[in-house]
């Protein structure tokens, strides 16, 4: 099989613009697949991988691991795709096969190594050379910002091609990892009280997830109130702005709203270990759940008043929504054509490969929910 | 009704050996119960609360919640319990009635503030006056440390009288918890590893509520080697002296006693945020959840890796180890006298109400599990 020469926005440092280059793709090795990615977006895991100058930051590296495509080729031994397969790659690896994949709770799969932060294939070695043929790192188990990427059998998943690829793309991480945690994770009802601390992507599929089980009281916390006008569309109802509180507690604000109480379920979708703390506080004694998907950004410990916990509270994180990526995508994908998930109203802006630093800005100045980015041209 | 003479144990200041006084205790008010206490054992919340300088600390204050009484008389209104009915005081409130009470899970009773920091009765007044007229007062709704004690309905259990006052006496608080946690709050089953941090009466009970769910792999971590012979009737299986792993980490001791995944479930029975984060860290990604027990002493607070907790990990907490004291004390009780449970090995020394001091002695040198202090000659 061929290497392919191609286009890829390479992270060269800590927190600069990518650079638009051609890289070398080589073939798939044996278990995994080659992909030619359609469009790709940007979730916030990648500005913080961007960010890091330390491991696991790497550099000079392909960034992106939210996106769909189609199967180029196949490496030795993958039955479960062939050439023209629509697909979305995940960052979570799902086997199938062993006692964790087919345990009916968990999505951590026992035979792959999930640790994100590095991210590089089975082998430790990378399929990506720069025009000077030195090695260009994978992130993720994807790095989407290329025009061809190869992945593990165990990262993919197909999805029906009736689900436009800016849509499909969505599944293969923030609105997945949103939905699944309101259903999987929490297990939120119609009675469910709900905070949602940062209404990015992620936070607002967690409010899909809620609007979608009934829930009735969503109240979502984030600095831009922009976000409450966009998350009406995905069932939030209440909205506190931590600017807009005459320097109280986002907790004390929050309780005051649910009648002293606090809610049933917080999940924090920021990244901070701060708000992580304000959304235990929050969550209600005798059984309140506190919902961690955000990726700490500085590495701060989470810091809670051990006491507190006594009251039977909780806090639980989750990778991928609690979602098993082959069982669940398929499900989402049928949700979304039989029009009960919105999928949509997450797409807010489009940018072609050459503008993608445009849509770091948007995702950073709070403008965008997801911007795609197409990668040879809108289809 | 009378008010009466009895003898009392009371805490003057924090941290110094309880006096013998003789106190007034005054009859129940409406919904209210006043028990002859037969016999009574420390806890070591009991010691957390006596060392306390500052709030929940209260001087002078009658301690003690785990104990066996005899009903000598009902206040208004009580119908559930009559003059001679055998009893355990419970410091968690059960009203059996509201919508909390009647949920499935969770033991936190709404109708009543299940807090157990302040712990005086409903109407904030004390029961209790002291030789010279001035009030003491009471501790987590139970004051067992006193001949008789008034306490509210939703805190009293009836328990059959064939059990022997001093092993009915562990249901009331150290024993019932720990088993509950194990049954209730982790829900362990015959595969499952655990790992038990604190081996007292409360984490030798999680064993025991291991042990009788066919648990085969559960490990004791506590600095006195004693404990883990003792700990052996419980089932323990393995032991880990944090004194003698040549200044390794606990979690990387207990990982690699798992075969490098760490355990299922971590039970913090001690109460030090240290011990938390360790036990923490010991728990297995892809499920692993840590059940916190212990009262943290200090009110340090439990600082942990946020990104950690992302691997499907969890922290929960409980009081009276998820246990609804009106439902399941009886069936405790029905399973020791079933010779299923194994109460008698938690009873390791006994004293007469005088000679309480020693009690404390006994349980901060690490000599007992249990001390019963029999208020008034033994039974
Ligand atoms: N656990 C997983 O599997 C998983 C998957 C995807 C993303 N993530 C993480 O989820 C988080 C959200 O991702 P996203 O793509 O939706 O990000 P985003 O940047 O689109 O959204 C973050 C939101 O948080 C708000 N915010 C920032 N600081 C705030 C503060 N101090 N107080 C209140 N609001 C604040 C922002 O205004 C923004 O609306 C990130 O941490 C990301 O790494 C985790
Ligand atoms: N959550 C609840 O409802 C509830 C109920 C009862 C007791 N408790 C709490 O449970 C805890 C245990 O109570 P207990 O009566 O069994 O106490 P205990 O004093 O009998 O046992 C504590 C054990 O911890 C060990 N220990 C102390 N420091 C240690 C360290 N640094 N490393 C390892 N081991 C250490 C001691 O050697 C002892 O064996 C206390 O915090 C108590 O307040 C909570
Ligand atoms: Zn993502
Ligand atoms: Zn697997
Ligand atoms: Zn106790
Ligand atoms: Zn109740």
């Amino acid at each position: 099989m061929n290497i392919i020469k191609c286009k890829a926005a390479v992270a060269r440092a800590a927190g600069e613009p990518l650079c638009l280059e051609e890289v070398e793709v080589a073939p798939p090795k044996s278990g995994e697949v080659r992909i030619k990615i359609i469009c790709t977006s940007l979730c916030h895991s990648d500005v913080t991988f961007w960010r890091l100058k330390q491991f696991p930051g790497m550099f000079p590296r392909i960034l992106g691991h939210e996106a769909f495509g189609v199967v180029e080729s196949v490496g030795e031994g993958v039955e479960e795709f062939k050439e023209g397969d629509t697909v979305v790659p995940v960052f979570l690896a799902h086997c199938g096969a062993c006692v964790d994949c087919e345990a009916e709770d968990g999505n951590l799969c026992g035979k792959h190594d999930s640790a994100p932060a590095h991210g590089m294939p089975r082998d430790g070695s990378t399929r990506f050379t720069d025009a000077n043929g030195k090695p260009v790192y994978h992130t993720m188990f994807v790095s989407s910002f290329c025009q061809y990427t190869v992945v593990d059998v165990a990262h993919l998943v197909k999805v029906d091609p009736q689900v436009p690829p800016q849509f499909a793309c969505l599944l293969s991480c923030g609105v997945s990892t949103g939905v699944g945690a309101a259903w999987k994770v929490a297990g939120v009802g119609p009675g469910s009280t709900v905070a949602i601390f940062g209404l990015g992507a992620v936070g607002l599929a967690v409010a899909e997830g809620c609007r979608l089980r009934g829930v009735s009281k969503i109240i979502g916390v984030d600095l831009n109130p922009a976000k409450f006008e966009s998350g009406k569309k995905f069932g939030l109802t209440d909205f506190v702005n931590p600017n807009e509180i005459d320097g109280r507690a986002i907790n004390e604000v929050i309780k005051e709203m649910t009648g002293g109480r606090g809610v049933d379920y917080c999940f924090e979708c920021i990244g901070l270990s701060s708000l992580m703390s304000e959304a235990f506080k929050s969550s209600r004694k005798g059984g309140g759940k506190t919902v961690i998907l955000g990726l700490e950004m500085h590495g701060t410990p989470l810091s809670i008043d051990a006491r507190e916990l006594l009251f039977g509270k909780s806090i639980i994180g989750t990778l991928f929504g609690g979602l098993k990526s082959k069982t669940d995508i398929p499900i989402l994908a049928q949700q979304y054509l039989d029009k009960e998930l919105n999928l949509e109203d997450f797409v807010t802006h489009e940018v072609d490969l050459q503008d993608i630093n445009k849509a770091f800005d948007l995702l950073l100045q709070g403008k965008s929910l997801r911007c795609t980015i197409w990668m040879d041209g809108k289809k």
